[in-house]
């Protein structure tokens, strides 16, 4: 097995779900942590300037985070069984980052945020979630695609979970039986519990 | 082979690059346009409300324009040599995506938006355009990543022609030998020059 070695800020954020893979997968690896300080330094020796960065074996450099996340899910067999499941998988996770682009608010005024982040529950994520329960339902594994989990699943677990931890869209997650199913089956598999608990805590 | 049918408006857009792969790999294909009033009647009817949609054999639906030119790649032999070059063309294919995003300009005042696509220039696409040419030079093959043509030229390629057809960017495109000469090299592929000849003229 390579020695892999995933580079980001001390956060959940953009690595979590590849951390979250390492754990179900039992593969080893180096989860470094990046300090406010140690960024400006490493910075201008990231391939983009940008976290996270996967580096294998002490050389080969990946960044992009859904790039290190595919990359990962091939090597871990999370990449569905065939090119049509793949395909399948991808088209679930460029919606996933559709409605997540959505869900970016810049607004700073307290009372005009909520009112944006009420509307967009309504309007996106309420919708995105009838969907994604519908598709649950008729797959019927208790996974978005195929009989086993998926990088997709990853990264809904890690976006559902980090909702519910931030109090953020927990109604409209709660609706939904095949989705919290889902969170039970995907926190039962190997190695995930384990992880969840004694991962850093951070805020995001 | 498979019965491939892409569906997309009379544009180029986001179907272009999927276009250019059939092109190249000589693969007929139902080159479907859709004209603003069928939209209305074909949009519930689509996987996810959205155009380009990729079916195979008259039953099976793939949608997300970056789902169905992965899809392509792969059966088309346009994914890289290993797991390796894979990954480094989706690090490059979600880069390109980053910089599209910051060059989408909501601004409608002509003065004030001829205003922001200086400054995207100047901030944006010069470094980009400067990191493509290294990484061009670099490689040395002519094309991005490895020895041939990958999903990634696909993208670049037609985001390049698209900006000379519009005489945007031009001025930061015709700074760097090096995408000059990958232009060229990419229309003297097979099947690529007869398609810019003979594909519907539009605007966009």
């Amino acid at each position: 097995m390579p020695q892999y070695k995933l580079s980001y800020f001390n956060l959940m954020g953009r690595a979590e779900p590849m951390r979250l893979m390492f754990a179900y997968a039992g593969v080893a690896y180096e989860d470094h942590r990046i300090e406010g300080q140690q960024w400006a330094e490493l910075k201008p020796k990231t391939p983009n300037g940008q976290l996270p960065v996967l580096q294998i074996d002490g050389k080969e450099e990946l960044s992009q985070s859904m790039a290190i996340s595919h990359y990962l899910s091939k090597k871990f067999g999370l990449d569905g069984k065939d090119d049509w499941e793949s395909a399948k998988v991808r088209e679930a996770i460029e919606t996933m980052s559709d409605v997540k682009q959505k869900l970016r608010v810049t607004e700073q005024d307290p009372e005009k945020k909520a009112a944006i982040v009420k509307a967009l529950e309504h309007d996106t994520v309420e919708p995105y979630l009838a969907r994604l329960a519908a598709t649950l339902k008729k797959n019927g594994s208790g996974f978005l695609v195929g009989s086993k989990p998926t990088e997709i699943d990853f990264h809904l677990f890690h976006a559902f979970n980090y909702w519910q931890q931030s109090k953020q869209y927990t109604e409209a997650l709660n609706k939904h039986s095949e989705i919290q199913t889902f969170l039970k089956k995907f926190e039962n598999l190997p190695g995930i519990k384990s992880w969840l608990e004694k991962r850093p805590k951070t805020s995001m």
